[in-house]
């Protein structure tokens, strides 16, 4: 028996570039502009689901072969959906991304691809029943998602141009400032700061600072990576009882593993445990005690539950990992994010440094801290049309095909690598 | 904002008795009767979704308790179903279904609560969309649930009755003729046999007669933790290659792990791994190569594709539990098998040695050794609310409130006490 309920007659996929503060991390800077990818799944009952994906070309190749497989597929058939993708993908090269999510991986580029057209389905299920997707997840246990002010180094402007207008920040002073003007702004109850940009002496500064400014946050540190074993271990004994978690210190889970086991500072990644394959080695050797999920890499909201119900089952703590991106994702995770009771940590966003959006304005925002789940129905966001098709004619004029954080700090500093670890 | 949806007004929890031959396990034999109880949730638009459970004293207490609770809630809210149970709960005796599914606990008494509502919730959001449980839960990845047959040492009828028509089974040839009669009727491509009931010997000689007999078979054992580890440890030397599992062979996750580090034959458990809290230590220990799901008490649906998701990435099997049930129970497990892409091992049922239904036939069956999904929507099936009335009249009248295999025995064997490991 074909599955009931609306099913698919046409795709559209569109790429879009937004504009992007120069924010520094491990590896580079960000460019100019940042790549999404808008998908619309047009149904046969005229419900159009969507969703939000990576934009860089690897990926719009994947969604472009993936999307010729998946007409007649009916809205509710998610395992329809990765079977299909599986099919349509064959053979797919192993990807990531960003260097900061992880090592590239088969499992990771099919993931992602599943999880683009995973939420526009979801879209799609709760226009056609009336119901917000955080019930279709199984019901909201909480209406507002907290989450924390992504703070990061970076320059007054990029390289050439205007100042962008988010200031300077380059120091303990300036990070301080940067989340003051945050707070203030968006009621962030928690911190995080992306580190790796400067010797680790200086982060420190910078996060001993932020605790004499906000004496009741949450403060988190990132350095993706950047660090070595040894520089890990005496960050972690400096920063032990300062930090709600330190994130991805080191390497992988051996280097993880080791770090972890000489301090009593919890840590979190989103580097060394980015796939299903990963969680068994990484439970057996206790390289971390939370795990960030993001739907765009894990394969979608329901491939983000079952990592959820693995977190809780193992005793692992759950945060959520952001990549840039807009509005539609931001309602995707907000929805998420309320239906998983055990996602206790307030979630991370780029949101705050994106000054172009693709949805209509209102449905969701960040306010006292937290983003109040939309209404409804599916993700309860729409797309502006227009600011669809002027960021696309952005993405054609831009140049950028591949983020390369690596690449453009080199237009700054000829002798930049990127390599890691660094310190 | 509340969820949409249909939401409960009423809720109805009849025990019901169903005639049950004399099937032997480790701790004694099926007694005249066994109780189920059927749930039917009404909702304010009209729809009644319909579950099957437990029927003992100790799951009617706290099903009507929980039902107190439930009224308003929308179908849709699985996550407000999980909550209020356990506010209406409040604290809970440890209990357990039988003492052939694992020790009692808390956890165990609360899921199988939930479990039994969320079932009814699932058949109900079937009703109120049109689409199947199956479909709900993502979609079939079969249209077909394979089913084995469940082979069981018993005596020719209950003492002091009629001879019950399934023939006696005490030894080898008994067995195989069981066998002979379940495969010739319903077409089952594997089977399994209750052990833990005769001295290893005994049935090892079993197995071997089947496998003689039905050579293109996978076989099963299943002591119920009768046997010590050294016993263990001697039939799995004799049957390795003879089965496709064996499932808890002895008590507990060290016994298991001992056993499992011992033999290439994989071990099963429905013992050992009965709530997600079991899982980490079972997985850590290399206890069990394959888990039996059973949405009973692992929790509902939901619960069961998450131990799903945790099967898949941890490499472990999965398969499925029964206790004796109604065609509800079928249907349901039916749904949930077909969803669930990783259960690649025929399921268990008792549906064969059940000659009362409650559901209206023809919309489910075993044959050609599968269950076809029913068309739905939701489960599929339908009460026949004469046969329930007149079930649950033969639960007034029988005198049964909670399932004793073991003192069922003692009125034959007055020196019986059912203590594991006999062997």
């Amino acid at each position: 028996m074909a599955i009931a309920g609306p099913s698919i007659v046409d795709i559209t996929i569109t790429p879009v570039a937004i504009a992007d503060p120069p924010l520094l991390n491990s590896v580079g800077v960000h460019e100019p502009f940042a790549l999404r990818a808008i998908i619309q799944v047009r149904t046969d009952d005229g419900i159009v689901g969507i969703s939000e994906a990576y934009g860089d070309d690897p990926t719009l190749d994947r969604l472009r072969r993936a999307a010729a497989g998946l007409k007649g597929l009916s809205v509710w058939d998610l395992n329809g959906l990765s079977r299909r993708i599986a099919v349509a993908l064959g053979a797919v090269a192993p990807d990531s991304p960003t260097e900061l999510a992880g090592a590239p991986s088969v499992a990771k580029a099919i993931a992602s691809t599943v999880s683009a057209f995973e939420v526009a389905l979801f879209d799609a299920q709760g226009k056609a029943t009336g119901l917000r997707v955080c019930d279709l997840l199984g019901g909201a246990v909480r209406e507002a998602v907290p989450f924390s002010a992504y703070l990061f180094y970076k320059w007054a402007g990029h390289p050439g141009r205007e100042p962008d207008g988010f200031g300077e920040a380059l120091d303990p002073d300036g990070i301080v400032a940067q989340a003051r003007a945050l707070v203030d702004r968006y009621g962030f109850g928690s911190l995080k700061l992306k580190g790796g940009v400067f010797p680790p002496e200086e982060e420190i500064e910078a996060i001993r600072a932020l605790h004499d400014a906000f004496p009741g946050h949450p403060l988190r540190l990132d350095p993706n990576a950047n660090w070595t074993v040894p520089t890990s271990h005496r960050v972690a004994a400096e920063l032990a009882g300062l930090l709600e978690y330190l994130e991805d210190p080191t390497d992988g889970i051996p280097g993880m593993a080791e770090v972890a086991a000489a301090t009593g500072l919890p840590l979190a990644t989103n580097m060394c445990v980015t796939t299903f394959d990963d969680v068994p080695p990484a439970v057996a050797a206790g390289a971390v005690r939370i795990v960030l999920s993001d739907h765009h890499f894990w394969g979608g909201l329901r491939a983000s539950q079952k990592l959820a119900g693995i977190c809780e089952t193992f005793g692992l703590g759950l945060s959520m990992h952001s990549n840039t991106h807009l509005g539609v994702s931001l309602a995707a995770m907000t929805h998420l994010a309320a239906a998983i009771p055990n996602l206790t940590y307030a979630c991370d966003t780029h949101s705050v440094w994106q000054v172009e959006e693709v949805i209509e304005p209102g449905a969701i925002a960040i306010r006292d801290g937290v983003a109040k789940v939309p209404d409804g129905p599916g993700l309860g966001v729409s797309l502006d049309e227009d600011a669809v098709a002027r960021l696309h004619q952005q993405y054609l004029a831009c140049g950028i095909r591949r983020r390369d954080d690596v690449g453009y700090m080199r237009t700054v500093h000829p002798d930049w690598t990127g390599t890691r670890p660094r310190f």
